[in-house]
């Protein structure tokens, strides 16, 4: 290990330097071996110091990371995995298949075929439903996610709508697209409990891309390489990795993953197709800088973050520095680097000594405002609440 | 070097996949330490694969590697360096200190300063003024780079205007902006000779931000880390490394890299003042895939590229498969990511078996449409000709 970060140290010349000396200083920020379990195998390439590490299937990226340029790195990128990558994908990506159901003309595709057939591109947040999860109050299951299950990268590969037109249009009758991921199984399962299998409404289709490729490279195994669905503005579980199967269904697949898991539902509840499903996010925003860890000088500080609206678009950020007493408005930077990419945001600020908590809130163009209080749920999704987001900073 | 591709193999699964697959097959591409020198350490974490290492200080992307997404990786952005990277930067970047100069009220400041006074993002293109001077026929020292001394990438820091501002403004008759790298210099030459010093026109500061970060990471040292000072639009010499002074002065520098070099002038020429200066960048696109390396099967192509227009914007760009005799409209993919970032294109198209050159022209919003042939000129700066940046593909 001491190897790889003396390499990244080399690289940009000092750790999390962005995140901490944004918030007025450019100390050593602590070491990230302290702040989980070693980088798995498949994700050894990751940067250990923007990390927290929380399984070998759940990584998160620090709060003060995030960088303030429109993309997020890709060694820096949460990863969630709900199984174990698959193996032995590497030695041909171009033999992947994948098959398309529920069109008239049904077929499967290699991946070599699909780099013929068309290409786009898309810079998109990819988000886990659970993120924020780590803020919830009562007993919940799962990563303890804060704010670090998040990223903005760029996706490139063929539409799904190409594909498609191709094999003469969506059969008739047809409400959801589902698609299957391509994880082996553990042996003796029952396939229907854990197979990444996942339905949206099939309108999603007109944005869905194949993608093999992110911020200009080959998609790494783990983000679902060689060949991931990725639907911008969707939460991270419906862009099926390693995808095998794109289907367009009449029913929404009875895999638990969907039926039960992934849903919207009042704490003690079981769940239930009835209830809302983790598809679209949520308007949501949060301060990256300062991340209330690095120490803060008394004086200016540009207080910064991302804000973004799923399948819609922000209009607006307010930042405050009192626990939301007053707001003001912060500035958007950078540009608008697509309808599903998240804005970065900046308010300058003259901090005395003092403790601060410092939050912020997202306005939609369609005027709602991101809320106070996240939403009691089970299973700790889709938390967007600006209070919980809040960090403290304590200006020396 | 072995342990160093494996990671790389491991990450995105197969060397070149995106260029050699979108050409047709996914095969393994030739390693790319035939292609060159091993990396210098300073660049040791770029993907070697993705490279033509020239020297240590000139590093060229492989025109197979750019990607399709918008944004160019990191570790496969090319490295053109003029002088052997500062030492003992790495140990505080925050205190590296930058004058700022030809202001009613001049002063240093350092970089945990300027992370306190502003932030602004641009995505943009860095290309070298050299680019494509592999491609002229007259004896021309130099790197020989063909399409690689180009890239798309993210860069954050404070506005210079702001810093200006906060100073005072500009002293009343400067007309030039000037940076001045923070090199050490060899011992015993003559500064004016070596020393990396620019100037641009002083307008240029409405745009030109002094940046730490780049696509979402700390500014490499390889890239100007600590700090560069980025002019959106120009070309990469007048985007100072390691920049230590910005001064607004009345004339340009008699530094020799001013002064007689990187200068536009006829074949035989002297290098003099009186001769254009390589500034902003003029309009230009080539193709990506086919790389005329990976081989292409007959059947559907998706032939894509990249173009750009300084510090203007593209309207479109058209594809030839016979060498500039006929031309068809391609598509640009994704979204405009900013005003001075690159255009992904691309143009679908049915290949049988036999040898196309593929080439693209851009067509600027102005109406100006790229030129077929080079301006012949002493250095081989500025080649935007479309004919010696087309690609022979034999179809199999």
């Amino acid at each position: 290990m001491t190897k790889k970060i003396d390499s990244h140290r080399r690289r940009f010349l000092v750790t999390s330097a962005a995140g901490g000396a944004a918030a007025g200083l450019a100390g050593i920020a602590p070491s990230a071996l302290a702040r989980g379990k070693p980088l798995p195998g498949y994700a050894s390439w990751k940067d250990a110091d923007s990390l927290i590490v929380h399984s070998s299937n759940t990584m998160e990226t620090v709060r003060g990371a995030f960088g303030t340029s429109g993309v997020t790195a890709s060694d820096r990128l949460f990863v969630r995995n709900n199984l174990t990558p698959p193996e032995g994908v590497t030695a041909n990506p171009g033999a992947w298949q994948v098959e398309l159901q529920g069109v008239t003309n049904p077929r499967a595709f290699t991946l070599a075929e699909l780099m013929t057939l068309g290409l786009e591109s898309v810079p998109m947040v990819m988000q886990c439903s659970g993120n924020g999860r780590g803020f919830f109050a009562h007993k919940v299951g799962g990563t303890q996610w804060k704010t670090g299950a998040a990223g903005c990268v760029f996706f490139s590969g063929v539409p799904v709508k190409t594909l498609v037109a191709m094999q003469g249009g969506v059969r008739q009758g047809m409400r959801y697209m589902t698609s299957t991921g391509g994880e082996s199984l553990p042996a003796g399962v029952d396939a229907k409990r854990v197979r990444v299998e996942r339905s949206v409404p099939w309108t999603a289709m007109d944005s869905a891309i194949l993608a093999w490729e992110m911020n200009g490279e080959p998609l790494p195994l783990a983000h679902g390489g060689p060949l991931r669905i990725v639907i911008p503005g969707y939460y991270g579980v419906n862009n099926v990795k390693y995808v095998k199967t794109v289907a367009f269904t009449v029913d929404e697949t009875d895999t638990r993953i969907q039926s039960s898991s992934y849903r919207m539902r009042g704490i003690g509840q079981k769940g239930a197709p009835s209830q809302p499903s983790m598809w679209e996010m949520n308007l949501k925003s949060f301060v990256t800088g300062p991340d209330g860890e690095s120490p803060v000088k008394a004086g200016m500080v540009q207080i910064h973050g991302v804000a973004w609206a799923g399948t819609s678009s922000v209009k607006g950020v307010e930042v405050s520095l009192d626990g939301g007493k007053s707001w003001k408005a912060a500035s958007l930077i950078g540009s608008l680097v697509g309808p599903y990419a998240w804005r970065n945001f900046v308010l300058p600020a003259r901090l005395d000594k003092g403790t601060y908590t410092i939050t912020s809130r997202a306005i939609g163009f369609d005027g709602q405002v991101q809320p106070e209080l996240r939403v009691e749920n089970e299973r700790g999704y889709g938390h967007n609440g600006w209070r919980d987001h809040a960090v403290t900073v304590t200006v020396a």
